[in-house]
């Protein structure tokens, strides 16, 4: 009976727990055994595991976060950590390693491809920024976090007619912002997709607040303008109060939605079965509503797209025209 | 400039406000007039309407159930409805007629096609049994919905160590069902495109009794048993309480998921985009994520193919074997 | 070191498992050591406990339901019941026994008491018909899924000019309805606590037609009429759609809302406090937010009082004038 | 027929609009007039209201924030602004203004009682800072959505192994954060009436981290700490990542619990029965769940107690001993 070996790596997304339980519930159905690494690959280099059952894993499906930690390891990534990983693999006998994570954790696979281990990735990442699939699992769960906490933040702001400055995360990607903006019908959307200037931003502003609006929502993907000097910007220059908040770590947590769900069973049952297939060395995705593989080297080396459609439609729909 | 007539019809779903305000936005940015009926048909028939601009739907979006009414219009569907119907939208000049609802709603908007009509439908069911769309609006609002109370009531029926017969809507489709069951970790589903009989049901929950489960849930589409007969076998014939309980309409209701944000924004903005460009007498839909078009003649002739894939998916996973 | 038992009993309630924990960590934070038997007195007859730690209950403070289950024993309350408990107890050397529950459960525990078994009740039961306390654990969740649920009904009943028929939990008690009534801006409530005929509830609804509501909302307690029967006798006299909605189990579950997570950390750390006090045979309640006790012989023996001034609170506010 | 005047000033706090609600039913109900001026003393001051009817309220309810806007109005607080309002009042025929707010709309309002002017004031502030009752409009709402925050934070936070340092609102008032950080487990609390220094909280999380806790929370009241500095040294000095979340205006915003819904709709008919009953110039409060007065000379002349139990007992309860 074949050995699998699982970990949860890079920054946690809602779902990894589901994912897990999803990966241990379909090898107990196959006769599998699963070792589930605690940390990342740091568990993998300090041979840190449990042997995980159906009992073990049935209450853990509605968590958010992860049970057996994620993290980035420094060693890893650095000369040696490969090889220890490697030689702790094979020596417990372990078939093949599913890596629940984003591009660090591919890049991270990929080195361990290299020296003959054989994995599968599963995109988990709240910044949907994967190549290998349309969506990455925590992605939903994030958005609809963020819109919650938009639609409330605007009450308020309203309430007092202030010009609200939301920032959302999403690393490199603006998807989350994109997302978040459209679903709650914020009026101005930043990504750094579509770099503007402060000057830009101030126009956009004052075309919602010449058009009637007394408290725009601007919302912008983390890491691209300095949040207080923007703030006071806008505040001398249209004469409108403005607050500035930062989402964070909100968004992040917090049970997984039904979309974030479907796909960790589906990411999840597919990883065992492509193993038990003789599949290995891919990223498995979603595309188009069925789940696809892409090659580890390959995802790696590849960008995800931003929705370009869907940024023009918010453009146009909210009149941005600067 | 055109004239847009609109209306909600049949069963209300959540995201029908959103729509209706995002093709007033749409409308307003083209010039377009929107003439918006009261309770779908009848407001057609009854020349009851109101004419909306950017300000009258500036609250609406996040609202469940639909501020004009929905609603079957019986009157609409006897011999002089549709003709009444046409007659109306003539005299006002209305240019398309953009219809929200269902299959129900396509068969009314084909009658009026036959008559020189020009109609856009939008599909925004809960039921998820629409042909032209992978996906209708309302349903994800509705799953999530249901999610959440299998998962509340979960909770008590395992502190009571009861089996739980859980009942969604669905009307003809097992699609509300499914993903609940599939996105709630429930352990025995019963859809009507697989029907099942009582004794293969009773089989099913002794084999989860028998594999250590203390409180199996048994999740099953509408209108395919007698809830009470069920509950008192199950009773009987495994020794353990057995509680029914209807979702009924709670899973209706209620502000959108982002999901379904989406959807409304894209069918709305698409419908005002199609009359924008000569095209109607179709249902929008998504297919793999881009907006498509059906012609309504086929839609009302078609199908909704049930995820046969994800079904197999949950039988497997839960080893649901009889 | 004093040994303490704690069971759950009776129906379950939201803050049951905080309860718990709250209990363990005081325990432990005075040396203690904690017996939980599993489901109620049926694990004290039966010797079926596990003593816990701080790690043991670290993560079950959010969960609604109970982790040790919590059900009515039969046997119990049959002849030889107490005396086994009894036995059992004294075996073990328990010095007091926490039982978390209702009136049924105070019940038992006097038995225990005149057998001379030391026992501190701690109010949980979402129906707030306890006389020791102002509030029982549980309650608060209760109403507010409740009006959850009912504002998703009202969203998707308006959207079809329907009168809805919104059958809350309580037992004898018209606490939950009345609270879920008030908190949702419902038009029409019934309580045990003021029965009215069918022929007066009639009235009440065409009351509410009268003044312009399309749409009245109906909350009533269980257990007070044949819903099916006055569903249809509303339909047949105001000419209106009615339905018909239970919401039963959902409002039973979930995670416990803030003030129910506060009177479980106060009962469980007071029943605590309270023993090494040499305190004992009380239910502990909260009486104008502080902690109080009354004697568990008195309070078996006197019923809780419904609030009359907010009943008539809201029949002024809602001119219910029948 | 009585005309009654209505403000909503200072922070918006949810439940304003439930409570605007009540007070036009109830007026309603006994053939007042309502005058709802917009944005606080401001709209006083230029005259700027809307008579309100019943039928204009019908849907405000659940809202959070204040569809008449609440601010702070720098104008009022000079030399003219209290005489300018009261003689528009008086102008109009107010027989009595409601104000709902908190301190600094009684300390407005005892300048407007001192020219002969009847007010009736409602406590309304996140911040539960009122002398004059135990709980203000708001509050349940912000600590609500303060810890679903907090347990979405830890579950990321633990499954990074981080240190997390929360910051909450509440002026000057430890409130939020005492009952934030009791009901969402927090290990450190850090409130404005039991100041520490940047040593004791190292102390306090070095205990944490000791006793094995491998991600403690600490939950503090705003304005006290340099974030950025208190976070830096924790990492410095513990050797463990730390991340520092302001839950900011998410606290303030969305839609009221029942108790906030309870108390809005209490002050709201209170209010229009103490005018129906010529009582005015006081604070409305609720003590010990029963309506009382307090009059505003006094009101904006005491402070709210802090809970000082409630602290002790978070203190013993996580062995917070420094």
């Amino acid at each position: 009976m074949k050995k699998i070996g699982v970990i949860t790596s890079g920054g946690d997304a809602p779902g990894m727990n589901a994912c897990l339980k999803s990966v241990v519930d379909m090898a107990s159905n196959l006769g599998y055994t699963v070792y589930a690494f605690r940390r990342g690959y740091t568990g993998v280099i300090n041979n840190d595991y449990v042997i995980l059952n159906r009992e073990d894993v049935s209450k853990i499906f509605n968590l958010g976060g992860s049970i057996f930690m994620s993290g980035r390891c420094l060693e890893f990534y650095q000369l040696s950590g490969p090889s220890k990983a490697a030689k702790v693999l094979n020596k417990l006998g372990i078939d093949t390693l599913i890596a629940i994570g984003g591009n660090g954790t591919y890049n991270g696979a990929n080195e361990l491809i290299k020296l003959g281990v054989k994995v599968i990735g599963i995109p988990a990442t709240i910044d949907n920024d994967v190549y290998s699939t349309d969506e990455s699992m925590g992605f939903d769960t994030a958005v609809n976090n963020a819109v919650q906490m938009i639609i409330n933040i605007q009450s308020t702001m309203r309430a007092n007619e202030r010009v609200a400055l939301i920032e959302t995360m999403g690393r490199l990607a603006g998807d989350i912002a994109l997302y978040s903006a459209m679903a709650s019908e914020s009026d101005i959307l930043l990504v750094p997709e579509d770099k503007k200037t402060e000057d830009e931003i101030l126009e956009l502003v004052k075309d919602e607040i010449e058009r009637g609006n007394s408290s725009p929502t601007v919302v912008l993907a983390e890491k691209q303008f300095d949040l207080n000097k923007l703030n006071k910007r806008i505040q001398d220059e249209t004469g409108k109060e403005c607050r500035s908040i930062i989402l964070g770590y909100m968004q992040r947590g917090g049970s997984p939605t039904v979309n974030d769900r479907f796909l960790a069973i589906r990411y999840g049952v597919s990883a065992v079965q492509f193993i038990s297939q003789g599949i290995s060395n891919v990223v498995i995705g979603v595309r188009d509503d069925r789940v696809v593989t892409t090659p580890i080297a390959d995802a790696v080396n590849l960008k995800s797209n931003f929705r370009a459609d869907l940024y023009g439609l918010f453009k146009e729909l909210h009149r941005m025209e600067h």
